[in-house]
């Protein structure tokens, strides 16, 4: 498989006017490699130079990793004393002949700490911004992605399912994260976590990325839970708005709203049509309500591996959906200082339309 | 707090040759401003100029964020469309008057993503490391600071002794290490733990970094448990090495070293001397026992909001100790393809010597 992955990206750099790409830890080196390293304060560079045995630089205590992999690579290994790294990574580099070419970089991904040192092996290089190409290589899931996904959709429905009936009046964000975090591990979602679960209470729930705190859940705030499982190394982000005991009219219309707003999202994905049609579909149910100004985030962004990746459902995004594509529909109505609303739900397209991997009940369920 | 926090940053900024830095999140962010955000597609970046009054670049939706600051905020904000963000960074960088100015940047942390997007603002500046300034900030833990550390190494204790009952032969390594979250979560920790704990049995434990996997274990092997909490925000950073059933005579030696050399290392842990004598101490009891080409790592990092963090316990790292530095002791014994041993502990320097704050027991105990 991994073989393949390198002829894939062999195949988009001689495609594109790049000569190379450098990565550092994350999905992208991941999928290209199956290995995985943490973020830390040591450097690890993968350098990939068209048609080239690849060459990674990496500590020693990382050297296990690459002790038997089914295809070669060049392997660049320092010692603890950062003193020495800089010529560990010139002599990667001179490997690849890279000094002068053009290097794709991931902007996302790649931090000053890696860019610099694979830079002093490089210094007349260019560093274009090579997410596109990148971000090609994982762009259309193949089946086996898919089932991955659907994996961590069910655990996380599941888990959220196991976990409302413990919802009661008066528990912390905080307290109800942990619940929920628990409930998604004891369904079998892997350690590592998409991202730590959203749960907003009352007027935090009008913050779409508030961290769970210590506010208690009081009776007539509106609930949101935006959660997500990993399976098999690829995620799921669903989100769903619960009322604490009875709520105002107006918190019930815009849930209703939301709920058609995620419908016309959903309706409006299938192979063919522009990423800015989910957005324009979920916005034009919000704007005609009179809430379009409440709606302050695109309709929703690619997942796989990553919590966000492309594409993104932006009413500007002309980029063609096509078969394999995965991505959230999560409008939502956030009115400040006193409540949000947000329906979220993972899509992939297929060849005739979308497949909705999610399908807990998107009404407004009471808790507490 | 956070104004005493943004003076401390300004007199740091004096006593150096630096006239701003420029922050993405992370936990400097976070320490200096009290805010938290996620690390997305969405740049978000702190300007901070000598004297002046910080400016924020951030999303639209983040904006709930920096509605009711205790201090003073320049805030420029950017919608959904990307083709429109970097005229708000060049605004936020024109209002600091940062361009041709020597504006320090975190490599570990900064991304090109912010990078670039700052630079575009301030295109003829320095980008000097501000690593050593930033750190210094962040140095030396007050009381709350280590009382919250405390909290978190109390958590991981008692998480990590509910869970050794339930330790059986035939366990899956991803399996312990889903158990061992879910009782550090039922024990009291954030949900956003330091790192995901590495759980490593037999051959695998001789990978200091190795992931949880599929593999079950065995009568014999040694079982590495590498993990952490967090409590208000600081986080904890142990290893105990457990013995599944009877272990072979070296490895009951080789964990006898290391017990060694972690007791070694706390003991030259005092305010005054260099980082340096940390690991030499530790190391030498390892060398002195014919293992220390098997002990491939540092003998301990900083910690305090990260894993990860100034100061280093290297042999070459002559840094002196001062009170209110925490940091792990953690020498190991990594046999390849056979077995590893690590022993962690985490350590705050006093006055007069150090404050161990984990005391779980170090001898091989036996499980399964």
């Amino acid at each position: 498989m991994t073989h393949s992955r390198f002829d894939k990206l062999n195949a988009s750099l001689r495609a594109s006017s790049l000569d190379a790409v450098i990565l550092n830890p994350g999905p992208t080196l991941t999928h290209l490699t199956g290995m995985r390293f943490h973020l830390m304060e040591r450097p690890v560079v993968l350098m990939f130079a068209k048609d080239q045995i690849p060459a990674i630089v990496l500590p020693e205590l990382e050297l296990q990793k690459v002790a038997a992999l089914p295809y070669k690579l060049q392997v660049f290994v320092y010692p603890e004393n950062p003193s020495e790294w800089e010529d560990i990574f010139r002599r990667a580099a001179q490997a690849l002949g890279l000094d002068g070419k053009r290097i794709g970089v991931e902007p996302r991904q790649l931090r000053l700490l890696e860019f610099r040192y694979a830079k002093a092996g490089a210094p007349e290089a260019d560093y274009p911004d090579a997410s596109d190409v990148l971000a090609g290589l994982r762009l259309r899931k193949d089946r086996t992605e898919v089932e991955a996904m659907r994996g961590a959709v069910k655990i996380a429905q599941a888990a959220l399912e196991a976990m409302i009936p413990l919802i009661k009046i008066g528990m912390a964000e905080r307290e109800l994260a942990a619940e929920l975090v628990m409930q998604l591990l004891r369904h079998g979602s892997e350690p590592e976590l998409p991202f730590a679960p959203i749960v907003s209470g009352g007027p935090n729930g009008a913050n779409p990325h508030a961290s769970p705190g210590d506010r208690k859940l009081q009776a007539g705030d509106l609930l949101v839970i935006d959660w997500g499982a990993t399976y098999d190394g690829y995620i799921s982000d669903l989100t769903r708005t619960f009322a604490v005991g009875n709520v105002e009219e107006e918190y019930q219309k815009i849930h209703k709203i939301v709920q058609e707003a995620n419908a016309a999202g959903r309706a409006a994905a299938k192979p063919g049509v522009p990423c800015a049609n989910v957005d324009k579909a979920a916005r034009e149910v919000i704007e005609n309500a009179g809430y379009g100004i409440y709606f302050t985030h695109r309709t929703g962004h690619g997942i796989g591996m990553e919590a966000h990746e492309d594409p993104y459902m932006r009413g500007d995004n002309m980029q063609l959906l096509e078969p394999g594509m995965a991505f959230t529909v999560e409008p939502g109505i956030y009115l400040p200082e006193r409540n949000g609303v947000r329906i979220e739900d993972n899509v992939v397209i297929t060849e005739t339309g979308a497949d909705v991997l999610s399908d807990m009940p998107r009404e407004m369920r009471m808790v507490g």
